[in-house]
């Protein structure tokens, strides 16, 4: 057995290797690849996402960096049940649902209750005050797939602010549409919040083809009932740390160049889009410039703990490093298509800088946008805080949203030529941020 | 609240219809829709398959068709129960399994075994007698994507055949990579069936992105443990049937043409594209057949029970059927996408009906291939017991396997013009064959 299967391994390791066509070491390939691998998912606070720390010590640390440390935090995470849902009437049919993060549990034997469909957030905002006591919202919605992932704001916040408006009309439990942009029956998570003196209730996101039946449903004008089960609860007081590693520069007088990526992912997949590419891919590129040279500036490399259930990791950054003056911050948290569009956040004075970038990126077919660079989620409280200049490498958001914290976001998603892309634009960025003597500022 | 919920779904239906611009009832459109939704998953022999049953009689006579009748018959059944699969060395992995129909169960508290890798079936058969004993034997296969669906031949053995020789070489269960062509989180169900003396062990696939992690982690050659639950049975005796209806031609003396379809489904999913979109197409292109004048010869219309589970329904037809002529049989039961090819099991004297309906074709972008005819799984009794002439309307099957017995197969996969394009080319074909007064006969 073992020798026919090492037989058919080794084979399609060559198969793999030659349709590549690899010559060095692919860094970001092989991060993303055996994070996803050999750790798979780790929710924030978890076993999982200590395992992964250390994974990245190790990884970062072979791969020759210097500092390689942890600095931890503790968390209040989420932690997942059992969890389905049943349309019980007009029509039986079973759903396919996932809880939200920091959803209540339901009660023993589940939530059964009328379900009212509001086909969107204004709608369930106009519900009078205690009309929905007993009941289990529904909210619809209509987001579709964007380049620049603008939709996920307006769209986003039928899960963000939801289920805290529905709780506090009285509901019992809220089902939302899933904040995607695919077809397929896998929900997708992401956490929510409760207004203060609001309390928590059970709230569920169904996959995009189980609110269609619904809101098909919802059109005959039959009541409908469900029945919800969500074991999930938050827990408090779980580890969590950010892994931090560096490729000092020449001059450790000069405040370093901060790249980030976040190390957790949700529970319900292997997290490669979200974000493990993501770390490979800024971990790479700081390798790649640094084999060019050593650079002027130190680069920083920022593997945040804790980003999906609510930044947790990039407040902690900012809390812990408030006396390190930092130059600039990126970070790379929107998958692994292709990088398409530069924009900035720096002072008039930094316009040779700025212009240097904008020539070196247009072979790579990245233009510079209008708006400002605003970074990712983790390195906006040491941005805030320190209020420094920011490059945003913004990446093809188009399907993001079809995998984006569903059970789909794993390895085989990658495209390892928009992957390369992606090390290549961040390697001309660091190249020249990092031997960039002068000063480095925001507008 | 309510009236907020009616005035966005009549919004929502207003712009639905706009977009769509019928201006007749779409009876294809209509069956798909209605069946999946007012019904869903009706697997055979099930309460839903005999509700479903129900819905049909009262559907078909509401169209005009008559003589609607059920024949009934039972089948052995598949139960569906709780299942989880857990990779649980050298890497903990949650892996989104399904039981495959006829599965045995797992016993309690789960199977945990090793899991022995095979890359393909050729290698699980040259495995030696014995080899496998307490272990989960995993079959990986590498099934593209093919237009003709031909794949599904070759590949699916791992499904149909694959537990069976696993089990005859003593292992205690067996996983499979999906029959299937996606890659989502979502496992492809389907039948398999157990040799004579071979004891039926619990047997379950994989979702593709988790049959690729199994195959990435067995080509590091690290033992691999899973502990596997599956607690669906097969029940014997359960309730099925077939439904039947006519359009009566002008002359009750000729031989009907048998167009079919299968109203039972996997209970994964609604069962739109396998087979809800079938029964749509065949029922709306014989009534719009009839609208352009009573034909010659009656066309009967067979929603045909228990097709997944091992095509009892079509057993039972030909049994039922034995002392009735046929003049023909067509089947619709590959998706909704259009219809690209005919091919013909038609004798040399029936060359004129042949080029008449290859001409009638062309028009729709649809080209006569070689290759006999072989007519769709619940015909095939019925064909070969009476030697049928058959006419296939080959769709085009490039997505079918991305969809084909996985939670996925749902209402908005259907594609409204190349469903229109379908019942355009059945109505061609049944207009022209149940005018023909002349016999019709296979090769």
């Amino acid at each position: 057995m073992k020798i026919l299967a090492r037989a058919a391994a080794l084979s399609a390791l060559f198969l793999s290797t030659a349709a590549i066509a690899q010559t060095a070491p692919d860094v970001a390939w092989d991060i993303t690849a055996d994070l996803t691998t050999e750790i798979g998912a780790r929710p924030a606070g978890s076993e999982q996402e200590a395992k992964a720390r250390d994974w990245a010590v190790k990884r970062l640390t072979a791969l020759g960096f210097k500092n390689v440390r942890v600095e931890p935090f503790t968390v209040t995470g989420f932690v997942r049940g059992a969890e389905t849902a049943e349309l019980t009437a007009p029509y039986p049919h079973k759903l396919h649902v996932t809880a939200l993060g920091y959803s209540a549990p339901t009660p023993k034997g589940g939530l059964k209750a009328e379900l009212v469909y509001f086909p969107n957030l204004d709608a369930l905002k106009a519900a009078p005050e205690g009309s929905l006591k007993g009941k289990i919202a529904f909210i619809d919605h209509a987001m579709t797939r964007t380049q620049d992932g603008s939709s996920y704001g307006p769209y986003g916040a039928a899960r963000r602010q939801g289920p805290g408006i529905a709780a506090s009309k009285g509901a019992s439990g809220v089902v939302i549409r899933s904040i995607g942009t695919d077809m397929h029956r896998n929900p997708h998570t992401g956490a929510t919040s409760w207004p203060a003196g609001t309390a928590a209730i059970p709230a569920g996101a169904v996959s995009l083809p189980d609110a269609e039946l619904i809101a098909r449903i919802a059109r005959t004008g039959k009541p409908m009932t469900m029945t919800l089960v969500l074991e999930g609860k938050a827990q408090a007081d779980m580890p969590s740390g950010n892994v931090i590693a560096e490729l000092p520069g020449r001059d450790p007088s000069l405040p370093p160049i901060l790249i980030a990526c976040h190390l957790d992912s949700w529970d319900l997949s292997t997290g490669a889009f979200d974000d493990a590419a993501g770390c490979g891919i800024i971990t790479a590129a700081a390798l790649r410039a640094q084999a060019k040279g050593q650079p002027l500036r130190t680069i920083r490399v920022l593997w945040a703990g804790a980003e999906e259930i609510g930044v947790f990791g990039g407040a902690a950054y900012a809390r812990a490093n408030a006396g390190q003056p930092h130059a600039l911050a990126m970070e790379s948290d929107f998958g692994a298509d292709r990088v398409w569009r530069v924009r900035f956040n720096l002072s008039p004075a930094n316009k040779p800088l700025r212009d240097k970038l904008t020539a070196a990126l247009a072979p790579l077919g990245i233009a510079a946008g209008a708006g400002k660079a605003n970074g990712g989620a983790d390195v906006t409280a040491i941005i805030a805080a320190q209020k420094l200049a920011v490059i945003d490498l913004d990446q093809d958001g188009t399907r993001y949203f079809d995998l984006h914290h569903t059970p789909d976001d794993t390895l085989d998603k990658i495209d390892r030529k928009q992957l390369e892309q992606n090390v290549q634009a961040w390697t001309v960025v660091l190249e020249i941020v990092a031997n960039e003597p002068g000063p480095i500022s925001p507008e």
